[in-house]
């Protein structure tokens, strides 16, 4: 099969091995896949994520030294069944998945493993437990969405929001657009999103936040202050760079909480006396539950979610380098989808 | 009258003008006054404490170009009562009060203003609202530990624990002791606190800790794991040493959660790819609420709380400097108090 290929920091086209399900897993066609932050951040900093995971005790993602095809947000359909498999789903069915892999080694990540590929390769294998179908009246390019929203639906999920305190969403790319969409979907308001993009700012109205800023004219704080009605902040970091805590936590009012949803790759500088005097609350999160995922791909069929206009771009796997390269452009792009049956 | 006075970075002893009660206050003589660690910040980080507070817009304890009398952590008799007061109590009754003085132009923290005197002088004045009277049966030096026993159930009570974690205690120091108190006031056990003092850690099991470990040894997050149960840790840094929440956050397991009391004056770095892996919770706290300053004196005066073994040295106002100077030794020195009527 065709895939383009994480090798040695780079993105490569190459022809790979032809897959062949194990015990318990389905062999899929790629339909559509979106390209996350994340990718961009391992193909930057895969030594560095390998060394924050060994630090951490955590187990290693992949090893920077050998291929990886990548690709996480993935609609699928299903071309054949390995041995073990109950089969109550059918040969050209689409499905989402959570992007874990069971395999008789233990487990994978689909898109960030040495051994299994993910979505930007034409076939995957993926484990049939964790199979949802998509429903017929659901687009595929929408189905794709599904792990990006599930990241949004986690995040406020793990906020617990209290009727004391509104949202504030900084930085709308896809994380904190999925972040927008799971207030909304909760009918949590006033919604204050900020982005210097006028794009994203567009794309945050449209995932429903209320009030959009931009903060080379006022800081997402001093607008929140002024739209939240004295409510208290539930603050989503969703960009991710070094220094953005500080800043956040230096303006914020006391006993705010942040969301800490932006994954800045950095080492990075806080005050804790600050944070003391105004006895912050940060709260770190990653990925979401089965629950989680599964939910948001309801969101989406039942159209509680309309997640068409991220998509902004779509290229075929000889296009992923280059959509590397481009997504870092918010103007031009939030999210691009990656179908690997699609020529360039 | 005669004061410690914190004068250009140094403890002077110096005569002040006697103190007259204004409207709602109350002219009281200092019996007893803990030396807080919080003092020895301010005595070396007077100008970073003042810059912190204009970064991050909260106004500022004092003028650290301009004289001080420190002490926060009181226990005093009333002398005198000034005009529009109710007089419930009467001259030569005991009382404790939160350290916040209410006057014409705002209110002033008692031991951290240029104006008010606290705790390290003779005479003190006191808002009545805010004063509670003393058992006679409760001593005058355990009434002097009712400020820093309210920080731990502060503490405690921020931290909201749950079922499935159990506390641990890094640090063992006057924060970490008071969080113990609390933590045992509420049956929560096991409670593991890790210092490497003996002495503190003698200190902390009579305080309630049901095992301690010296990190010499082993680090008190392997200590946690042997005797949790399973539990999740339910961390308080009760050290406020820059790398501490570092060190913490790489040895901590997934779903942890820190409660950052110790106070860090420096900045500190974090990485925070791992506290994303582990969606590590960070909540720093500060203070206490006039209910938990109440409970800690109730506390004490029950018999809940016995925090007589903490008090390891009495100095009178001659001998402040010099017990500033001898604190930082854990084997020594846990709680000192300042009685001002005592020579020396």
């Amino acid at each position: 099969m065709r895939a383009a290929v994480m090798r040695k920091g780079e993105i490569v086209t190459d022809q790979l091995p032809d897959l062949e399900p194990g015990d318990g897993q389905v062999l899929v066609r790629t339909l559509a896949c979106g390209i996350c932050g994340s990718d961009l951040h391992a193909l930057q900093h895969a030594s560095k994520m390998k060394g924050v995971a060994e630090e951490a005790g955590l187990p290693p993602l992949f090893d920077p030294d050998r291929d990886v095809v990548m690709g996480h947000e993935f609609c699928a359909e299903i071309v054949d069944f390995g041995p073990n498999t109950l089969r109550n789903l059918k040969v050209g069915d689409r499905v989402c998945s959570m992007p874990m892999l069971f395999h008789a080694g233990g487990v994978a990540g689909v898109g960030y493993s040495n051994d299994y590929p993910g979505g930007y390769g034409e076939q995957m294998l993926l484990s049939e437990p964790m199979l949802l179908r998509v429903s017929d009246d659901l687009p595929t390019e929408a189905a794709a969405l599904t792990e990006p929203m599930a990241v949004g639906i986690h995040a406020v999920a793990r906020s617990e929001p209290r009727k004391t305190e509104a949202p504030l969403v900084v930085g709308c790319g896809p994380v904190g657009l999925a972040v927008i969409a799971a207030l909304s979907l909760r009918g949590i308001e006033p919604i204050v999103a900020a982005d210097y993009s006028p794009k994203r700012r567009a794309l945050a109205k449209h995932m429903g936040a209320h009030v959009v800023v931009d903060p080379a004219e006022q800081t997402a704080l001093e607008c929140f202050a002024k739209e939240a009605g004295g409510k208290l902040p539930l603050i989503f970091e969703c960009v991710g760079v070094a220094g953005m805590l500080e800043g956040l936590m230096r303006e914020a009012p006391a006993q705010s909480r942040i969301l800490v949803a932006g994954v800045c790759m950095e080492d990075d500088r806080i005050k804790p006396l600050v944070a003391i005097y105004k006895e912050i609350q940060l709260q770190f999160v990653l990925g979401y539950t089965p629950e989680e995922f599964a939910s948001a791909l309801t969101a989406l069929t039942e159209g509680r979610i309309d997640g068409g206009p991220l998509i902004t771009g779509h290229v075929g796997i000889d296009g992923v380098a280059a959509a590397f390269e481009t997504l870092g452009q918010p103007e031009t792009h939030a999210k691009v989808l990656v179908e690997p049956w699609r020529e360039g």
